[in-house]
C-alpha cells in the first residue's frame, strides 16, 4: 500500500488541509503589489528589535501566534513545529520553537524550506502520527546580506542579476480535516548542479533545479498545465524565471508559461521598486506569497489547484569561498480547493 | 487511528528495520576505546582532502557509500536522503545529496541530528511514502573548532568541562521489512532552555533537554528503566552525564542509572586520550557509536532493546556574541532486535 506515483512523487490518502496561515513582512514587501494582502507590515525591519536577527525572529513567532490565533488554537495543543530560515544554524526558527514550545524538528531546505515544512508536515499528518502541524520559515534582508554577502552599511552595489531577500516570515497549519486547500500530492528534489558560482545571480542557479521537479511532479503525477490553475514558484526573480521556461520539457513548455508565475516577481513591483533588482527570494519569498494572496484566492475559489514549487540554493559562504558550484533543489506540492 | 502515545511520542505500526549501516572516524577516534568497530578509520583528519570542510563531506559521503554497499543497494535505489551537519547551511550533507543523487530533505537539530534522521525517515516509511531511506550526518573537530570557536591554529586553551567534536560520520539504511533492528517509537522534543551560556560547556546546557526527553519517552510509551538494556544519549560527555542523571523523574532515577551510558563517554578513553577533556560532542558522536558497536551489539542479540537519545545544542556564534542563552533539544528512538 505505498502512496509512491513515480520517482520522486507520492500522494497523501487524506490530504491535510490547510486550516489557517499567516504572513507577515517588512516594510518594502508591504508597500508592493500585494499591499494590504499580508496580516502585518511592520514599519520598519527592526521590528522594533535590537538587532535584525532578533527582528527576524520576532517575525516568524508573530506569523506563529497569527496563524494559530485565526483558529482560536494555543500553540500547546499543536503537536508538531517545523520549521527553518536561512540563518547559520537555523537560529531563528530554534528560538520560536523555544517560546512556542511545540515538539520540534529542525528543517533546512534554502529558500524551499516552506514547501519542505509542508511535505513533512503532511507526511506526520497522513501518516498517522499527529493531527495538528504548525510550518514555519523566515529570511531578512539585512540578516542575509549581512551573513552571505555584506552587511548593509558598506554600500557594496548591486548587479541588475541580483535578488532582494524578502524580510517577513509565513506560518500554516496543517489539520487532519476542516476547512481550507488541501495538500493532496508532494515531489520531493534531487539536488542538481548546473556549474553556477555566482552567489549574486541566485536565480539562474536554481532555474535548472525548478525546471526539473516541475518536470518530474506533472510526469510522476501523470498530468499537465491543464490540470493547474497556477504553478509558482519559489524565489527564481526575472532571471530564473525565464531560465526555468526554457529548461521545461518541450511537451510541457507552451501550456506551462500560461500558467507559471514566480513568488519572487509577484512580491515587489521592479518598475517603483527598482532596488529589489531581479525580484524577491529568501525562504520568506514562496512563504510570504503563499500563505497570504494565494492561500486566499484558494480559499475564495478563485484558484483551484496549484502547484507550489520551493526552490533552495545549497550553499554557505564557505562553500563559495572554497571554490565550490551552488547546487540547487526544488520541492513540489500540489494543492487545492475541494 | 492516531498513532500517538501521550503528549510527544508515538509507535510504528510497521517498525522500519535499520537493514545497514555504517561509521567512519578520525584517527583520534579510531585509536579509542571502539576500534575496530567501526567500517573505516582515516589515517588523518584531512581524510586526502585539500579542506577540512571537504574531509567531512567525504566522511559522509564514505559512510553513506559504506552502508548501502552492505546491502549491494545502489543510491538510485534509495527513496530519500535525509542528512544535516553542523556546517553552515549544512553544505555536508548538501554536497553528499548532491554526489548520492538522491531526493534529499535537508534536517538540522544540532547534535541530534542522527536521531532526527531516524524518526522522520520511519515515518516516512511507515507512513507508506517510500521502502528504501538513507539517514546520515557527520561533525568534523577541525570544521566545529573554526566555525564555532577558534580555529585550532590559535592554539586556544580548553577548559575541563568542554567536549571533543567528534571527527566522522555515521549513516543507517531504514527499510520496510528486512533483517535488522527495528525502531518502535520516538519522542520528539521541545527546545528548553536553562539560561546556559557557555559554548565551551554543551554538555550542562544539554542536559535538561535529554533528562526532559528521557522522562518522557518511559512517561508517554508506559515504560521503565527496567524494559530497556540500555539508554544512551549522544553526546553529553562526563558534566552533561551526571547532571542528566540528576534531573531525572526520582521514580526513574536508581533503575535508569544503572542502565544509562553516553555516547560522547564512550567513544574516547579521557585517561589515555585526555585532550578530549570531558568527552565526545558532534553529530558524528552518537551517530558513530550507534551505527557500529551499537548495532553490532544489537544484531548479534546481546542488546535486545535500546533508548537512542540525540542530544543538541541550539545556538550559533551570532546568537551567542547577541547574549543569548543555548537552548537546548533532545529526541529519542526506541530501537529493537525482535
Amino acid at each position: 500500500m505505498t502512496k509512491k506515483l513515480g520517482m520522486q512523487s507520492f500522494y497523501f490518502a487524506a490530504p491535510p488541509t490547510i486550516v489557517s496561515s499567516a504572513a507577515v513582512v517588512g516594510p518594502l514587501e508591504g508597500a508592493g503589489p500585494l499591499k494590504g494582502k499580508f496580516d502585518k507590515a511592520y514599519e520598519g525591519v527592526d521590528a522594533d528589535e535590537d538587532s535584525y536577527e532578533k527582528a527576524e525572529r520576532r517575525m516568524i513567532m508573530d506569523a506563529c501566534y497569527i496563524a494559530l490565533k485565526k483558529i482560536n488554537t494555543p500553540p500547546e495543543n499543536v503537536e508538531y513545529f517545523l520549521a527553518g530560515d536561512l540563518l547559520n544554524q537555523i537560529i531563528s526558527a530554534e528560538f520560536a520553537a523555544l517560546q512556542l514550545a511545540i515538539p520540534f524538528l529542525g528543517i533546512y531546505g534554502a529558500c524551499s524550506t516552506a514547501v519542505e515544512g509542508l511535505i513533512l508536515g503532511s507526511v506526520l499528518i497522513d501518516g498517522g502520527f499527529g493531527n495538528l502541524v504548525l510550518a514555519a520559515c523566515s529570511s531578512h534582508y539585512n540578516t542575509a546580506e549581512r551573513q552571505y554577502r555584506f552587511p548593509n552599511e558598506y554600500g557594496t552595489q548591486h548587479k541588475p542579476v541580483c535578488q532582494h531577500t524578502v524580510t517577513g516570515a509565513g506560518a500554516g497549519v496543517l489539520a487532519t480535516g476542516g476547512l481550507g486547500p488541501v495538500v493532496t500530492h508532494a515531489t520531493v528534489g534531487k539536488v542538481i548542479d548546473m556549474a553556477c558560482t555566482d552567489a549574486l545571480n541566485m536565480g539562474a542557479a536554481m532555474a535548472p533545479a525548478a525546471a526539473d521537479t516541475i518536470n518530474r511532479h506533472l510526469l510522476d503525477l501523470g498530468r499537465t498545465a491543464d490540470d493547474y490553475d497556477l504553478i509558482l514558484t519559489g524565489d527564481l526573480g526575472s532571471v530564473g524565471y525565464e531560465l526555468t521556461l526554457q529548461e521545461l520539457k518541450d511537451t510541457y513548455k507552451s501550456d506551462i508559461k500560461a500558467k507559471y508565475q514566480d513568488c519572487g516577481l509577484l512580491i515587489y513591483d521592479r518598475a517603483t521598486q527598482p532596488e529589489v533588482m531581479s525580484g524577491g527570494s529568501g525562504c520568506a519569498c514562496s512563504a510570504t506569497v503563499f500563505y497570504s494572496d494565494i492561500y486566499q484566492r484558494l480559499m475564495t475559489g478563485k484558484l483551484k489547484r496549484i502547484m507550489l514549487v520551493g526552490t533552495g540554493a545549497l550553499m554557505s559562504p564557505t562553500s563559495l569561498q572554497q571554490g565550490e558550484n551552488i547546487p540547487c533543489i526544488a520541492h513540489a506540492i500540489s494543492v487545492e480547493m475541494r
